[in-house]
């Protein structure tokens, strides 16, 4: 084949840094791939004003309708930079049920569309690749497609969203959550609602992306515990820095488990107590990292930019030449069999807690929560509480030692239900 | 194709442990690739031996000659993990003379026989594979390969060695060098022999392939400046540490420039001192890491075990899976352009140095050194001259301000060519 046919739909910012990143490396790409990438048609609500901003020669078609450029397009391979859910995921099932090549950034499409699309890719004998969707231009997906295949991943444990690092390790530096918000905001990285990212549901999606490439089975966004970190406060940010030395990170994790052919796993996203020392505490700002644990080669980390226009474009542009590469070679469309994935129940998951509750200063306060922690099994490595000054209530923090979610939430919910205990909490895991 | 045969060459530790993964992964590389990984063949002097304790089958040919297997097995693929450097050749030469696809992880090999080796790729239209050689287990040159295709590397910053790397990062735990390097020899990740390690050696041939796998040339191990750690002492690293807040580690770098069609590169095997917050001081311990500079991801870090049967086997085999893909769909051989690669000046590259010297307490000694600074253009930032305290010569600390490197060498040799400078010192670069 002389030349690979392009579509791209969506010409918001990842979308134009993506055609222009196309076109600029036109001649790199065509000497490396041994065909020329070439640009046939654009889609946006605004395709005629996007395409002259970019310039792009009459040549190139333009459609408002994406899901009407996916239908008549002569493409070889489309490009989903839509954003949303329903139409990106239309205009997906119609690529790949043509038996085209799809690459897309939708995290959100492809944790809630997983069966959907892979089901589409294998009956239509399409490629679908995904790289940007997560850790921006981290290449993460495809080190875990090729680079552990003779290996076998036993866990991931990611820092996976760009804002809530920024709060967590702006705080380490004297910030208050507020302040560090408003700081990303200005900054562009974070969103106007950033309710997706501090519940930890951008982390979940992202989580169900990476669980569904290591084992080919479906990981629900809402199947598995998800916690984000707007209980999180300076306070809990200090102690843990100044009392415990470590550093707190919202942290997605998996834990593969049972046969390849059986695959079994624990998930998690949760804010996590990290040794100082430990490589994802070292991880600040905006940056997204991922810790991948293997049984051959050890523990290795990736790291870099999570979002923004560049990083993504450059994840988006690499699955277009990686595919148009197998497209060119002539190789299978995905292969990779679709599993059923078993959760394992997140109550067995073992560690230490940290439980930060604000208490009444009464009599007997205290030894009632000790009470409700041995009652559920869960043993306190320390209590700390601070001088009360006058207040009406006072912040206590618990340390427990290694005990399951299970009981260690038995023990948070009686804790709460306390008279002297005020609802608002902080609780997090800790990890060595 | 139902089968693709494999046949490798070396059963010492990382031959060994690829042969076991092999063959215990077998049925999980099959259903992925949809061929069956089938070893046919081995070679080591001792192979009958080494097989029998592998519990081959008898189906498996044992040679005790890689080079008399190279040229009768019925391998598509040949495994290089003999060590040395002229048998590899001899062995890689053969095997890609016959179309065949080849995997090492030798690093010496490709650095010194770059040409040879694309050149008969080329000309037998066969595959090259070389994960293992660089970072271990750290898919680095996949990522390099494939996942920036759409983007531009402008610089890589790697901690390439170990051994190395332990005896610094020990060094800021109070070890001496030679007790951390005793450690490191009891580990059993540094050799007997530490002398290519210490002197940079082994990085910069690790940097020699790097800088071929980016631009397709060859880079010369002895043709840029390489640096080693003999001369960094437990004082330069508490005074890094204490005074100027700052990590030492040995980076091997590289930065690009020049169109595609014509590279051209800057290289240094350098000690240098790092911020604290630098991502490669957080690594610590013999782990390596590969900090890439793109022009549209941004900054990225890779980062694991650099060495150890383990890590290189897995490296190897997801190699050997790469190629296995390639010639299942039959994906054309090597099409990398060979360039020539322009070696740009390194006396040119600017930095701020630190130059620690020993100088004899003899009146005008600081004004003498100050003038060869200035002559040579170089401009002081900071000196630090500890108390005599009776000693005949006293260790005088120089920071520079940023200078080119032509400058900082020749005030340097002048420096050292005065009578009231003794011969031992420690100069090391400074990054931001």
């Amino acid at each position: 084949m002389n030349a690979i046919n392009i579509a791209v739909a969506g010409l918001g910012t990842v979308g134009r840094e993506t055609v222009r990143l196309l076109r600029a490396r036109r001649a790199e790409l065509k000497e490396r791939l041994g065909a020329e990438l070439r640009l046939v048609a654009v889609a946006d609500r605004a395709a005629e004003r996007e395409a002259r901003a970019l310039g792009l020669p009459a040549s190139v078609v333009r459609y408002r309708d994406p899901l009407d450029m996916v239908r008549r397009a002569e493409a070889d391979l489309f490009v989903e930079l839509l954003g949303g859910l329903e139409t990106p995921k239309r205009f997906a099932l119609a690529a790949l049920g043509r038996g085209k090549a799809l690459v897309t950034a939708n995290k959100r499409l492809l944790a809630h569309a997983w069966p959907a699309l892979t089901h589409a890719a294998r009956a239509g004998g399409a490629r679908l690749a995904f790289e940007g969707s997560v850790a921006g231009g981290i290449p993460v997906l495809r080190a875990l497609e090729l680079s552990f295949s003779g290996d076998r991943v036993l866990g991931l444990d990611g820092i996976l969203n760009g804002t809530t690092n920024y709060i967590l390790s702006r705080g380490e530096e004297g910030a208050t959550p507020e302040q560090a918000l408003a700081e990303a905001q200005t900054l562009g990285f974070a969103e106007k609602d950033p309710r997706l990212d501090l519940s930890g549901r951008d982390s979940a999606q992202k989580l169900s992306v990476l669980a569904g490439l290591v084992t080919g089975g479906w990981l629900r966004p809402g199947a598995f515990p998800v916690a984000g970190i707007e209980s999180v406060t300076a306070r809990d940010l200090s102690f843990a820095r100044e009392r415990l030395g470590m550093a707190v990170r919202l942290v997605a994790s998996l834990r593969f488990s049972g046969k390849p052919a059986a695959p079994a796993v624990a998930a998690a996203v949760a804010p996590t107590l990290l040794p100082l020392g430990h490589p994802l505490a070292a991880v600040r700002r905006q940056y997204n990292a991922l810790l991948v644990h293997t049984a051959s080669a050890g523990d290795l980390m990736f790291y870099g930019q999570g979002a923004g226009a560049g990083p993504t474009a450059s994840a988006v542009l690499a699955d277009v030449f990686v595919l148009a590469r197998d497209i060119q070679g002539g190789l299978p469309g995905a292969a990779a069999a679709s599993r059923r994935l078993r959760l394992t129940s997140p109550d067995h998951a073992v560690s230490s807690y940290y439980l930060r509750i604000e208490v009444l200063d009464r009599p007997g306060a205290l030894a009632r929560i000790a009470d409700a922690l041995a009652n559920a099994g869960v043993s306190i490595s320390a209590i700390h509480q601070d001088p009360a000054s006058g207040r009406r209530s006072v912040p206590v923090m618990i340390i427990t030692h290694p005990a399951e979610r299970g009981r260690f939430e038995r023990a948070r919910k009686r804790i709460l239900s306390l008279s002297s205990v005020k609802p608002a909490h902080c609780a997090m895991r800790m990890m060595a």
